[in-house]
């Protein structure tokens, strides 16, 4: 019985290996190839941990915060990564990642898949304030790599301010400061010329 | 004042994505690439969530074990990764690495940088029980990814089980189940002649 328990667990990690080939759109911060996802995942839990000042509320679970930024991502393994910018894919993403989360949390022993799942759908309801911020440094951490990068994922996909503003604005609701951060940063790579106007 | 905050831990978080280029010996599940330290670490923190119940320790912090695998390896970053079985590369890895901690951990606030330095101590120490399951789990992660690929990275190097028995045997500080689990499968993987006996 524990011997089996420990063999789903096992069959799962191996499982999620898979997320370290899973790309997105955004750069390294010296714009030499994509980051997967799993990059990602990790960046942001190193930033739960360093801004976690910044954030609206002021006595957030920062464990859970952690724990949520790292398994935000997992479903992607099955629905692949969909573009902030990409309307038809979001359109059917909510579709893709449930049959994912279905799939890869049932690895698992059931207990174990049910808190995965929880964190999961907690991060995508962003309803709690500890999920409010974790989608805030989800949306903070791709436009500081644009910023670093001279608005290189930006520019290729033509993006412009007005894009940008209206799917990170959202932001505020986990932290007004990162917000402030980010929106002056955006004014001034319109100015630089990295980011349309 | 604030502005100044921000400013350093933004341009920590800018600085550490230059340890998602810093490669390991590990090849990914799939064999087709090297692994990097930034995967490796994002691994390594959802192992604790998931494999916590076989510590030996019945009453560890998973907060605390969950922060200080993240951060384990961000000085590699000036110090590079050590293959595990490099005496040479080992024996000043201790003075690289303190190097590195001392340049990176100082570009944040001084109470953040003393934070993430002292998790990354008591990783290296591997005197608390947190600490000890954090180490377990360091080493078992590679090793279930030779297992899964045949011993890809063993046979690259020459490595013989007896070697891996005398490098990871520390383990049992740890976790005897998980011990004892890959203990088997080094067994197995002799017999199948994926690793010289």
């Amino acid at each position: 019985m524990e011997g089996q328990r420990l063999a789903q667990q096992v069959k799962f990690i191996i499982e999620i290996d898979k997320l370290k080939q899973i790309h997105r759109q955004t750069y390294l911060t010296d714009a030499s190839r994509h980051e997967n996802s799993v990059e990602h995942s990790w960046h942001l839990a190193i930033m739960c941990m360093l801004l976690l000042e910044h954030a609206n509320h002021p006595d957030l679970d920062l464990g859970r915060v952690i724990r949520m930024v790292l398994v935000h991502d997992i479903v992607e393994i099955d629905a692949g990564d969909t573009f902030i910018y990409d309307d038809a894919g979001n359109g059917s993403k909510a579709e893709r990642e449930q049959a994912a989360a279905d799939r890869l949390f049932s690895i698992l022993p059931a207990d174990q898949g049910n808190m995965l799942r929880d964190l999961w759908e907690e991060f995508e309801s962003a309803q709690t304030p500890e999920a409010r911020f974790a989608n805030s440094l989800d949306r903070f951490q791709p436009m500081l790599h644009n910023i670093v990068t001279h608005g290189k994922s930006w520019q290729e996909h033509g993006i412009r301010k007005s894009q940008v503003v209206a799917k990170n604005q959202v932001m505020e609701t986990g932290s007004n400061r990162l917000w402030d951060y980010i929106s002056t940063s955006l004014s001034d790579a319109v100015s630089k010329g990295h980011l349309l106007d």
